[in-house]
């Protein structure tokens, strides 16, 4: 992988004394030619003959920058490189008068394009373009909040790296004990999930027969990755995180596995937020295991309930009386002093409610815009995934106690359902589940409807 | 590189029976679901969970079409998925109200997009879609004349290939004998200046010490070529094309050389129409070989003047009488019955004033717009070149003589210059030409003016 | 594979000019050190800390070297590198007095080896060595008839041959039209059976469905092949060769066949004469067609029958009465004048008797070490394989009617039998045959018994 | 790397049931075939038509066996695959008739080959067949004392096994980080000098600016390495291994480097030992080096003197008055504690007297066969360098202060003079030093002389 490094860093890389000398005539100005100069002479065309030694230039110069004069720098992104005003002022005038010429729409569509945009995408010329421009929008993540006006820029960058990291400019490779070790370290680095604890644990994950790590790349941003998600080839449906990640275990051979587990994903690019591969990733793994290993039959996910405890903490406190009159006051104050997991009499009363309460909020508590209110079940029911079960101690650690009260579901991918399961969500935010989920659910009796009120 | 063919052929590839009949009673109807439907399924976003299915669907349907059926499929996308102009009604009025507002900008600029560009987009999920879309183009170009309207649609292609296809994306390899012969049967095939005839040919311009060929390569385009270019290694700057493709010739090592002559670049993919490679292709061969072979100090063209011909007898025919003068009648009629190139004694007569005619119309000769007339050179004086020598009899082949009068001129790469001589052209139309070029042109006295009037 | 090359080129290159001086000093004499001085050199271990430079030094002033220089050094080597005869007599001594000394047998195994073979060793450390070996050794055949007792050198080389290039250092690649073309020009060339007519025709053998190409390498053998062999997969179990190599034929997809056919094997060294691959790649090419490719239920040959017409030529002149009856005087004209295969009712006479004649000289006919005469068969049949079907009109080509009389064979490879046809042939020398051959040679009426007189 | 695997795992694994039956037939008892049957099978050449499965089948049936099983085969290798003893008295018997009888002296020499090494040979036809044989070498050295006689055996191996892994077959290749992770973990199971502490221990090693490793491969060997070495690029002649090793240190670019440290070389495969890579490895990687930065003026060992200590004590026991005298009894007190080299005042007495005894130690003192007493100088010298500097407190390290008094030393590679170091110290036993080395040895009074009595 490694090899095709070279192919990023194979251009002339700073403009000629000659070039800079002429940028600075031309801007009347003797001394240091200041980024905006540069990018408004990358985007004027007549920089052409040099736009990736320029492109090149504004990409150093911004990466060696403190965060004061990066933040600058989109604030110039801001007020100078918006769309043309005049020319949209123009052209909305021409459309005026004749509302339907396409010709007039076309243009009113082009010059209604910020200048970022154009600007963007001639940075890109240089080489390791791409990856400076992700890392930039990094940056520019962690600025939104501080300074107003920033979120026009960042749209910018997302329309953009969503045409670039479109699904079919990525490729799926299997992530082994075989693959170089700078990837490998990315992945411990990455994972997000379920912390790698070291290259032991790496090799518990990757190295071993049943166990698959799968990636999405992006030719652009070589030896880095874009997500990844890990598996286990098991021969039913787990109901827990630890015996897969227990140190000593009985391996199976790959042939013997019915049932693969997605036990983490992990997004490894901050610069792309926004930009969905996940769902891809998981599809075209399911496509790839069920052909090398036809004894596959069952492709489930085991996935935390991030928003479980604290959704019922505040139906707790806020008084909704269906929830209140399941968990008892000693009840609740064990929940809150957390110590009831370890001890399984302490643990007992909490078997059937805990679950119910889960599969409730799992299938019926919704956002305002009436999706999964949990984030995990709004990305696995909205690819289509139904719910399939739900798991008493599933996950004993402290995070896994926090946010799920220790408990994991299973998602369940079937392929033959979920376009029906995607449409039905879609169309009435009913959200896919078992019989066995839909009947836990059922516990909690003053139950919200199933659907948003329009 | 075939090797990594495999990752673009691992999806699934068609929709779910499930899918297909959902699809059917969605649209309220049985039988077979058209290729509109389908693509407004994949806008429309209800299809997301089996979006990659249906976008393989409409691109193998479409690849199966017939080119009546293919015509329609653009007349629809002409007439279904341009713009919605409700949307942009709305979005004006709103916008006439508070034209400074920044959000109601942006949105208009959304709304002015035309739905075609995010149908594209999502077309490009599938798996080998790349490929594909560049394949529709190219049909959609070989129509757009028959067809009224055709050419917004080809403007969306234009625009989302530009940001696909950007620099930043593009690879370059070195092409030699150790490469694939998949790929080296495209470049017999994709020669467009200089016709190789046959593998043993190829073997001469790429198997020899002092032969290179260079191309770009996108890595969705797997195992095809975008663009190349072929250079030969030399002790000083060639005049004639003859030479370089003989069979028996002199072989030298490359550290020998001191010139780099680019004696053919190709454009591969139809379909990338309007998509600008070549100036980046040659600057980055010129680094290339700069590092590799520090003895080389010049990097020129050996390039043929397409348009010369035509417009000599144009301007003796329309009675330019500052041309007709140069020319007398009996040259006239032996240029045009087109024998005195083969007999030297009949070439004597032109030996001085084709050459003077030629610099003559590659520096004073604009188009409309005060560009370089002629379309190699616009191309290279554009990329900031410089005219640098005029050379008799360079290209006696059939062609050479019809359309150059059996011209071929070298165009000079010098790094430190391009930028300023870009710059030039740019703002004033003058064209970089060495001194003696200069001189040769101004044996035609009565000159137009070297800028056009503005 | 060439990016391995460089491995094999990264070696001091040549002694140093202080070596150089001590080998002269060390000789005493001035001047030019002689090949036969560098290979005591090499030999002595005084020239270790610079050995790899000897023999770089060795094998190139050998390559370099006329004719007479070569067949010199190889007299030398004859002369004065081979067993060193004192040593082996006091050895000798030594086991007279006390004949089962392990230790002492030893040593007369280890003083009993021409010093040659050691020598060799060493010259393979230079980088490069291996195929310069090779190379010398192919000149060496060439001149063992002009020069005796060179045959006493040749046996050292292959000795060592057989050991470096033992099946378990060779790795068998398939070659398709994705390798690259330095490798396929090589296929061109050697190809020895059917002559690949440019790369037109070589793409018809490799880059077609039904067509495929199998190769050993060996690692020091940078970018060369040692054997390849060409098979088509078919429905049947052809009979001629005309339609596998026709230009124009119904192409069928892999998983069609239920045939594979082995038409063409061509060996590649000739410096490797007498090492044998052949049984080995068949065998392993066996078994990975029947993994990929679970439809294929028969694997054969395809071949020519060389010997066959001489043989026949030699009985009806030598009065071979039992062969002489089945054979009229007009027949006997008709076949030295050659034209009767063109022509069908010329032919019709011959389509029962000579392939009867050419089913009785492959299963009866022997040598002297009762092996089977023809030495194709010799090659199948000793691999285990079994005379399948004999073909009449199977090549028609000048080659195929002057060798064959126009006849192509088939050979069996059942794996299931292999090893008992083997051993029943290697015991008896009797030729494993289907019935329906069997059958046919029982024409010929007074056959020479099965298997030779002990 | 990892790719290329596959080839040696694509042959036919077993012999069929025919075979099996055959071999039982052939042997005239039914059931159990031992590993002796199925070797004399091999060897006999009747099994030829499936020696590959035969071998595999002997090399598997050998990796599951226990020690005792191990133990007796190879005594079956001892006792029944010797030489043939009748057949060399045969051969004696005409030699001694006429004892310069070329043919009769090369009969001899193939007679008095112990039938082990063809059936070593025909072993590694198995697919993977090297590796298993490396490893049954492994195991049998480690009987070698239980045993009498199995030296013989293990010299058969070692004489293949010294053709088979000659230089010329070995691979050099640069280990970095981002090699395939399971390469990587056998350089931190194999470094036997100065442990690697874990992953982030390697990377120090691999992973920086001025740090190389080099590696030899053999292809058979997939996925192994032979030999290692690791290389610190630095500004001078390093004396002490701490600093190198250290976690936080000041990193240089490797075109600021000067010198090439190798302080660290490992052998890999206990089967080939007595196979000498190391030699080449250095001399190989000192082109390499020199090649890729031309800066690099000097390389240098930094080396342990692991017989020093031991060396010292037996000289001050044994009552070597010289030596005696250097070293008074409350130093040999302190020397025998071990706790002086932490307390610099306590270190203070040994500053002169521990590097003259040692550089004594290392020029003069001498084996039996005259080489240098202690292995690692042994080695070097041998290579041809130059002890260049002793280095007083250079490993504080458990092990170095036991082993070398805390000493470490540079051996010099200097390219132009390893040739003439060589042939003196072959010829002499004479060392090769820097003055000041030799100078330091003479604080050493009575010192033994130079060379050993002939």
């Amino acid at each position: 992988m490694s090899s095709s490094a070279s192919f990023f860093s194979d251009l002339l890389t700073s403009i000629t004394e000659q070039g800079r000398a002429l940028l600075e005539s031309r801007l009347g100005r003797p001394g240091e030619v200041s980024l905006a100069d540069l990018c408004e002479a990358l985007l004027s065309g007549r920089g052409e003959a040099s736009g990736v030694a320029i492109a090149g230039e504004v990409l150093e110069r911004y990466r060696a920058a403190s965060r004061e004069r990066k933040l600058a720098f989109f604030e110039t992104l801001r007020d100078q490189f918006g769309t043309d005003t005049d020319e949209v002022r123009a052209a909305l005038d021409a459309l005026n008068a004749d509302p339907a010429d396409q010709a007039l729409l076309h243009r009113l569509h082009e010059v209604s394009e910020p200048r970022r945009q154009e600007l963007i995408r001639r940075l890109n010329l240089a080489p390791g373009g791409t990856r400076a421009l992700v890392d930039m929008r990094s940056d520019l993540l962690s600025m939104l909040r501080e300074v107003p006006g920033l979120a026009d820029v960042d749209r910018d960058f997302e329309h953009l790296f969503s045409s670039w990291f479109n699904r079919g400019f990525l490729v799926m490779r299997r992530i082994d004990w075989s693959t170089p070790a700078n990837i490998l370290e990315k992945i411990i680095q990455y994972e997000a999930v379920h912390e790698i604890k070291g290259w032991d644990d790496l090799r518990r994950r990757i190295g071993l027969a049943d166990r698959r790590l799968y990636a999405f790349f992006h030719p652009a941003l070589v030896d880095d990755l874009l997500i990844f998600v890990e598996v286990a080839l098991t021969r039913e449906i787990p109901g827990a995180i630890g015996p897969i990640l227990a140190e000593e275990r009985a391996e199976i051979t790959a042939e013997e596995a019915t049932t693969a587990t997605f036990y983490s994903i992990s997004n490894c690019q901050n610069g792309l937020r926004g930009i969905s591969f996940g769902n891809f990733l998981i599809k075209q793994v399911v496509e790839e295991l069920r052909r090398e290993l036809p004894g596959l039959k069952t492709f489930v996910t085991l996935s935390p309930v991030p928003g479980f405890a604290g959704w019922l903490r505040r139906s707790l406190e806020s008084g909704d009386a269906a929830i209140q009159d399941l968990v008892s006051e000693p009840q609740r104050e064990a929940l809150a002093a957390g110590a009831w997991a370890t001890d399984a009499a302490a643990a007992k009363p909490f078997e059937t409610v805990l679950p119910s309460l889960c599969a409730h909020y799992l299938t019926r508590e919704k956002d305002k815009k009436g999706r999964a209110l949990d984030p995990v079940a709004r990305f696995h029911i909205g690819n289509g995934a139904r719910l399939e079960r739900v798991n008493w101690l599933g996950d004993l650690s402290p995070n896994g106690l926090t946010q799920s009260h220790g408990i994991m579901v299973n998602y369940l991918y079937d392929l033959k359902f979920i376009e029906k399961n995607h449409e039905t969500y879609a169309a009435t935010g009913a959200v896919a589940a078992s019989s066995t989920v839909t009947k836990q659910a059922k516990l909690v009796p003053d139950a919200k409807p199933l659907v948003p009120a329009a």
